[in-house]
């Protein structure tokens, strides 16, 4: 069933997140602070047994330094600049094997499909610890350190993917300007963090994407991962006043405020794990061109592979 | 937690089904019949916008001539004669969208997934009708036509499956001699019944496979698409010893006592859905030579890509 | 709790279902060509051990002169002509057993208790097949042939229902001036069908009936079996809109705009499988005479045995 | 899925529950002292609008003279004396509505349809209070004055069934000489216990029993209502040995020990609510002539309509 | 997720509520019954093996004479007067166990905590027996004689409550005019009763209180015990007129219409056992100084040991 | 139900863990290396309002120095040396509020209740942090840093738990030789872990311990927290052997073949958690006086304040 408003009061509806004045400044320290680490990028070839494309084992320096696994995945062979696409993965998921995600080099791009530190053992396995601990939190990935911006896990996260998109820049096979970033889910946040944090992206590609709105987000659905942080408040009640002054630096309805690369979002009406009101928050704030494909009948699958074909077609229209 | 005996017993636990003495006669005539019709394979190239492979709408004569749709991948201008893999699908599932499923031919093998008849609506959308109605049934597909083993369901996939394989080895591009069959829980199932009932396969491939061992499989476990049959035999209590004379002819136990082909199994200990001690009970029968993977900590997703990745070895070992 | 709209909103609501504009030149060919053939009605009696009442299987020609299995249940040794229910089953069940469903015949009524093709096996067990096949399905009955109004399941089903009120008329112990139809849920849809496609009945009985107000029904409620539409859909994008132009054409609302008998429907304001606000949307369409009764504590149990005595009374009082 | 031991198995085993030396006194006494009071039997015609039955709202004094209430249900006109059937209720229900449970009057028997005292507001309502209060209680009935076998609850329901014979026996519609008793579930532990209380029936038919083999029962299941005696238990946990000395009186296991009018039972494979072994911890100790059907493919729902199928066959045999 | 309403809707909001004309005379004459009995209180020592505090086993006469147990703790040795809470316990609950809730004489307060009759099996164990039985009831307290309001099981929970108090004040250990009482969901609901009914108490504190707002909390949660009634009434359709007319003597709303003493109301927007709109239903109708806490992370759980805080610090303060 | 062997075979039942040669050694570098930092332990009181009762609020230097908390309690203006409880939590929880749990010290013991780290996020809230990162882990803490027994989490726990006993025994108002170590699930399995790897105990009261006899209990139940390491080996498939290398450094039965204080333990045979076979796998390991008390009714919660009430009398018995 629709789990939220009307889609024409979706279209219309406004987050009340609020901007911090020193959400730049925040994020410009953070980053500056890790570049200050070598990207130090490693590519290794695996040996897969395929025959029509490569896959290499990437590893980069992401925030302040820390070791970052991706696999790299091109045609057979291919010297390029290719056109690229960076992907990040939805909640509990890890880059997985490397038989797995074949579309995009199969389609001629460069594709760097990037780990989520510490996730990858609930589903697609992943390869990259998250070396920083954290203070008391409700189990998952959304209460680590959530008690300061400056601990809270997707600072971390959102910082690595900001360093995959450089490190992806890096290397020879990759055309610098023509970089997408594409996730679904948690996948589909990081995707709009990158894009108000990177410059110079040719598209956004945020799918049902999750760390929206936060104000109503973690009011809104008892799915989890978002109720993860009203299971931690349930808890830690003397502390929801100040979680919520640390989520808007994490919230995708403030990167989309500062995003200018055209994006594709979409989102589902019966998706209760990101109702389609906390994505359209984040939509309708964003700086860029923008559209959004609207899946009436779906959850969270969102649009599958309809959503690949999608995107293949507007990504092969660049191209041309 | 593990659902059935332990390993050991597994290993030798024997199913009782019963071997029918006309089951080859059955077969041999239902196969027959369908053999007056002509394969009549259409092969029409799908325009993806992938670069690596191409993808091909397939179209044949199935059970009794009625079409039956797949999606056949290969390497791009691919002209072969290459070593294929004709695959079927999980329960409730279709041949899905064109740029899903690019693991073999990406591994430069001919790739020909097959629909499963008046399936692909609960996942992987497929686009073969079942032009035959039944019996009144509970809603799925287990019980339709189960009141005899000419109007049972799954004579008609058995069969369509046998012609899937016939129609691969009449393209060009297929190496008839070089033709393996792979499917998991319901392709698993359907896997066994082509290796029962196709000669000169190079290899089979069932992965946590369904339909088997029914005199087991039917009272051991709660869990849908075996519990159907427990359904509808709660309302239709007369028909119970009926249906039990059916099933012997669709049980992957007896294509196992009929299949010489080189096979590798896959079960998993905690897999609800097809209890490990069903796959023994074909397993245990099998006739070719014949491994089996057991994944202590799985359920019914099995080996998942981890068996994609040891079948990938064996086939790209069988081709040097 | 309640599920829906206030009542005093349900009273006010107005569906948003369109009216074809060949609505009843649909219905029209399709019930012609069914009456091509002949009805057919065999009458068997059955040794059921009862003494008040007798039970006779009866057999007659439905769409396109399918066979249609019914029990008619009657007084014993009762030579009529009585005043007839015809009524339809729920979603899964059939006519059940001879010795099911005493009540009618023994209030003095002629009972025609009537099967739905296919169904019968989730409960109630029935006996009439559903000859006719279709294209890719999700499982249940809901999207059998649902890709146009010719093949759609309920086509058949309805057309059925409309012979089998002519297959009473036709009995001796039926007085054709004093039929009604009676049903609950999908038998409650199918009674709207039938009152909008039959002349002459005295009374209608559809109580929380289903198959109605889809433009709402599909999105509405996350219970089965409606939600076998949104699960089709949700896996067969592209086909929604051409699903929801199926749809008109066996909609409760549609029929109730034709129908002209004196109508008793009935609700429950905590029903989620045929939410109030779906019934009303007929009910505030119906053309004839018409109460509606509203249950305030129950679920899609209705009225239960309290209807029947609401229906006993008001058949009794036309009898006087 | 089959949730007990092997049929074989089943057939062999022998319930642990213990004899108690004074339970013939215990139930001596507990009648004697009912049986002080008048049955004082009041037969109020009912008003249905049925035509071939009759329906009558009787009450009698129960235990210790509390009064009780039921519907007598006979052919239309009936004068008697008629075979009759005396009929137990399922957990939570009562004698329902007039309209309902017409099968036996049709089959020309008498049919007394008794209330369990206090229940009949789960499902089919009823209209028997039950005046004696109870020391704490897990919500539900199973224990309520469970801490000493005089205030246990069941005390009184098993007294209240002797008493729903004994004045139908004093009804003039009634032979005395050829009464049965009948129930399923609770209805059929209550028959069990009036077998082993009353003398001269000429059926007994327990169906799918509940309230047998305490011993295994309480700790075999999770299901209610087993389960209210685990969680008081769970609760009053120093009350576990007098709980258990006291439900030796209540046992179907004891009243099979004394029952000698010939016996039907009938038990599900796949019953969790009153598990198979359990009720054959009664039957393989019942004194008199019996059988049993087993339903291989059924749960607690047993044998249903085709239980009455076979009781009718059995008791229209008797009257012949 | 939020269940009800807005925030500042809900401090709006008025329940619709009917205030009866003899809602006073009726517990006026229910109390000057039940005080022609002797509150006859026994306080017995128990040797609980602790040295901060005595723990005594009290017991007195409640709702016409019948016995009622509590606990009364105090600082060892204390002799009073001291400031005293009077606590009422949750659904199912009884006063525990001797070293359980050890809170509030560690603070220095006596405190009684008393049992709720018939309850005390589902959790913290009670041994208050409810003598009086009931009509036809659905499992669990809520329905236990509500076809009327002398006959309702909660007349005779708050009369046992108002001796309580009466109790406490009593004792040469209390101070009876520091007499404060608490409770939390049930007990809020008890509290509220006994502000209603009680002079001279310095506190009330219901937490996330029960038995309030009935027009609505009958129809706004599917949550058990609220939906004990929708429960009873799904069944006993023709009571609902009746037993709307009951509750408006139980119904926190109408106690509050009536209360004087300080009120610390707490309510939770996640809790959909006791909706935060019937809370507050009940606080926007309170007639003393009030004050309420809202969490906004928490179900039914409440503020908990924060409310425990929040509340010592209040009672400390009024010590001052 | 009865969730595991009967209880005859849970006393014969020998757990197959083995015992690493290097066990001993692990154990001794570990704290060997936390031993370097200083204890350092703060006590500061905490204002509760309490007026029986003085709480602190104990920092101290756990593994490798990081900082953990717990509250102390004790009679008010104790100087001791007291008798004292070392307590460990259940799974999620952390030390709670100061007004939580004053039991112990209400008996006059000095009771220090110890945080885990990372944990007080799921109930009882915490306020230690696991400053150490991990590689990809399951959600949860199960998995947190399995790869390595130097890098697991529960290392760091244990060495905590053994340095919350010297923390407690550095104080003056501890009696260093009267100190008893106690908690519940995985409390209970950190009571094991201390009783292994401290000496001088007087009494360890492992309750429904968790973290036990590993090769059983990450294959026998479903439930979590042990389920967390089969969901991280269903995807990490390949880490199956060298997580169970790692286990056995940290499983109660290991530690048990090492203990020689007198333990109490307790279980239950409804506890699908901790089912007993893995709590009698340690018990039937440990090495110094034992008793077990078997709770049939029960679940995880076991004995509860039943246990309270043995555990007291059984200090009380040692205090005389």
């Amino acid at each position: 069933m629709f789990v939220d408003m009307p889609e024409a009061d979706l279209r219309q509806y406004r987050s009340s997140q609020s901007d911090p004045s020193d959400f730049d400044s925040f994020w410009a320290e953070t980053l500056a602070s890790t570049r200050r680490f070598d990207l130090a990028v490693e590519v290794i070839p695996v040996d897969t047994g395929l025959k029509t494309l490569d896959v290499f084992d990437v590893t980069f320096s992401g925030y302040e330094g820390q070791r970052v696994k991706a696999w790299l995945r091109v045609p057979h062979d291919a010297t390029g600049p290719l056109a690229t696409i960076v992907q990040f993965q939805g909640y509990g998921g890890g880059r997985a094997r490397p038989l797995d995600d074949l579309l995009w080099a199969s389609a001629g791009y460069a594709h760097l499909l990037v780990d989520t530190r510490g996730q990858g053992s609930a589903w697609g396995g992943g390869g990259t610890p998250d070396p920083d601990g954290s203070g008391p939190a409700y189990p998952g990935f959304m209460t680590r350190g959530i008690d300061s911006r400056e601990t809270y896990y997707y600072r971390r996260v959102f910082t690595d993917a900001v360093r995959a998109v450089e490190a992806a820049r890096s290397l020879d096979v990759v055309d610098e300007n023509r970089v997408s970033v594409l996730g679904g889910s948690q996948g589909g946040g990081i995707t709009l963090a990158v894009a108000g944090l990177v410059e110079g992206l040719v598209g956004v590609f945020p799918r049902v994407p999750f760390l929206c709105d936060f104000p109503r987000s973690t009011v809104f659905t008892d799915s989890s991962p978002y109720k993860e942080i009203g299971n931690y408040l349930a808890v830690h009640r003397e502390k929801a006043v100040a979680v919520h002054e640390v989520l808007p630096y994490f919230d995708g309805v403030n990167f989309s405020r500062r995003a200018t690369a055209p994006a594709w979002f979409t989102t589902a009406l019966m998706d209760n794990t990101c109702p389609p009101s906390t994505v359209f928050g984040a939509f309708n704030e964003y700086r860029g061109e923008k559209e959004i494909t609207v899946w009436p009948y779906n959850g969270h699958e969102g649009g599958g592979v309809y959503d690949d074909e999608a995107t293949l077609a507007i990504l092969n229209g660049m191209d041309n």
